[in-house]
């Protein structure tokens, strides 16, 4: 063995050790990483976990799912399954195909949710710290366009601006694309504003949502126009994620129960006009869009209408639009008898908006007011996009919705 | 009851039905979010775990540690301790008072690895997600600074720039600090590149390193210069951290056993000449500081060496310095033998760097090695700074180091 080899591989051998010694604080003794998940050519996929003390393993993912009836629908759902034990103290589980498509998963150890250890792409929602993977056959597949490609890619940012409506500082998380150059005054780019849901924040839409991900593959493919994508925390008790705001200090005086439409005049008025400020921007109707999952696509609901003016492309996905969620009224006779509603979309439509986008998962238990919106937008005669696609309230449909959505603005 | 609260309820529950039934998919019936970690006036912690199933439940975290002799010295490390099983199913644990800092836990639930699940402040790192917590008693300690406060907050993008060396699109994490403006051609600043050990990648200095809080608090208390830090990806054969880079398409031809002293001409040339240009930046030695962790120290070490004129400010966290790690021969002499090394400080010093800093911590293993460098500068009468630490070679360390360095800089 020559010297520079030799040196090669003790210099390799110390970044092996200072990083096995780095993390030693808490390593376990006999961990081990397995091939987890294990994507299989003829599309099953393989998941273990080494567990030799464990009584029971199981496995619950949205990979697979079965029929469960609620009332007089049957919604596909996630269930536990067992994993089977080997010898050597691996629990595996062996999937059947599962279609292109990002999904997640965990394993269910002696009764306590464990992510796999072995897959270092995970994600904590809702009290769960989930694994992920991405299924992709071929180019322009749904696990093609949620993957990172060979493509130039968009830059994404966590900023902070201020907010003299609430006289704190709020959190948003911003694309801007392939290309932008804040020095180059020469350019402007249209900007979407993509608001989360219920419970969720600014760090969603680029996580679960794979935000930068599709836009990055949509523009690259030229089914996107460049645009800048800003995904605020739209949470008016909240300036930031969890973790992410200011342990003291200042906080927002706005109680829990009035996020949502209340929330409204609260976060995007200061939003926008920093957003216009700071980046390169189509300051007008025209160069705007705004949309939304669920309560977010609630506030779009609203919003829009109280600014018809402000937005040229007004998306809703599984919006929480229903008037009250309690009554059993139909949904179109709710929407028709709300004054506020029918004169608010009155005043949108008078406004002639590019687009407006209205989608609802097949599987979403909110799908019949949606069709009930559906059936409103039609019998008035107002134009609009109407998408029922895969998926349930879940991210699978929302993904489908920003995709589509975003392919069809700003042309 | 009126009708607008009775609206503003409805919506309310509209929103977390919507976020439950969003997380439906993987939710498991019984979930239950506790009170963990708790952190109690006396500074004692207590951790809890909704495990009924169970038979063995254990804890391990680096905020309680026990002497553990290797060789002829003595290291605190992290050890399981017991959790004890209440009549509810949950099991629980309290450590004894702990002092200001960061700190990182699992649960071991039947031998398997388990993040806190009603904890969201958690890290994937090394096969492991570790939950974590911050214990701070007052402004200015360890565990204040690592926090985020009311205080004016940077940016921190996640960017890709075209490396002509590699033929690639590489990553990096940029902060800019409060108040950069990229319009503004009258303000420039200074730049730090702060390089990541081995096994790790560009997420990390931001996340378990606390690099944008800590960089935010020490600025809002006038103790570090507003600057640019840049988070390079250094490994020669990774474009980006995992799950984070393109899934086909070209790839870095370096194998991984290059990392290290030979990736140094792939990675930095092309680096500073993008932030140069997307930046505004001072380009020049006197705005430029480098340094690192561990395999980022010895990139750091090597590439000052080569490339006296570009920065002005130096840094070695826990340095791989030491030539070859299997050698008995002392530090010192294995530095004073090698001669790419002795000419490589003399070209470092002969061209004044207006600060060299050393650091390491007490437990590191490392250390020795370390303090033969410390030994080998004072006889050559090379100006320097250094500090031993608390920590081991681990995060502990390299987040004081960073702070000290970053105090010291640009002035």
């Amino acid at each position: 063995m020559n010297l520079p080899t030799f040196k090669i591989l003790a210099v390799s051998a110390f970044c092996l050790a200072a990083s096995l010694t780095a993390s030693a604080q808490i390593d376990m003794p006999g961990l081990r990483r397995l091939n987890s998940p294990q994507i299989n050519p003829d599309g099953t996929v393989t998941f273990r976990l080494y567990a030799p003390q464990a009584k029971d393993v199981q496995i619950r993912g949205d990979f697979q799912k079965k029929d469960v009836k609620r009332g007089d629908r049957t919604f596909p759902e996630p269930f536990n399954q067992p994993m089977k034990k080997n010898d050597d103290g691996t629990w595996e589980f062996q999937s059947g195909a599962v279609p292109p498509e990002m999904y997640s998963y965990i394993f269910i150890v002696d009764g306590v949710n464990v992510p796999d250890p072995s897959n270092s792409f995970c994600i904590h929602e809702n009290n769960i710290v989930s694994s992920r993977f991405i299924v992709s056959k071929e180019k322009g597949d749904a696990g093609w366009l949620y993957s990172v490609h060979d493509v130039p890619h968009g830059s994404v940012s966590k900023v902070w601006y201020h907010s003299p409506a609430q006289g704190i500082d709020r959190r948003a998380t911003v694309y801007t694309p392939p290309g932008y150059d804040p020095a180059d005054a020469s350019k402007r780019y249209p900007v979407m504003y993509l608001c989360h849901g219920g419970g969720q924040n600014e760090e969603k839409w680029q996580a679960e949502g794979r935000t930068c991900q599709i836009l990055d593959n949509l523009i690259a493919s030229g089914k996107a126009k460049p645009m800048i994508v800003v995904m605020p925390n739209g949470n008016a008790g909240q300036s930031a994620a969890p973790n992410e705001g200011p342990v003291d200090g200042k906080r927002p005086q706005q109680p829990r129960v009035r996020q949502t439409k209340d929330a409204n005049p609260l976060i995007f008025p200061d939003l926008i006009a920093y957003v216009d400020s700071a980046y390169r921007t189509i300051p007008e109707k025209s160069g705007r869009a705004m949309c939304g999952l669920s309560m977010g696509g609630y506030q779009t609901f609203y919003y829009t209408m109280e600014h018809p003016e402000t937005f040229g492309w007004i998306g809703l996905f599984s919006p929480g639009a229903l008037p009250d969620w309690g009554d059993p009224t139909p949904a179109v006779e709710q929407y028709r008898k709300n004054p506020e509603i029918m004169n608010g979309l009155k005043k949108v439509f008078d406004a002639k908006p590019s687009l407006y986008w209205v989608g609802i998962g097949t599987y979403d238990g909110h799908r019949e007011d949606i069709r009930g919106l559906k059936q409103l937008l039609e019998e008035e005669k107002y134009p609009f996009f109407y998408m029922e696609s895969d998926g349930a309230h879940e991210w699978k449909a929302w993904r489908i919705h920003l995709a589509d959505f975003a392919s069809k603005i700003f042309r």
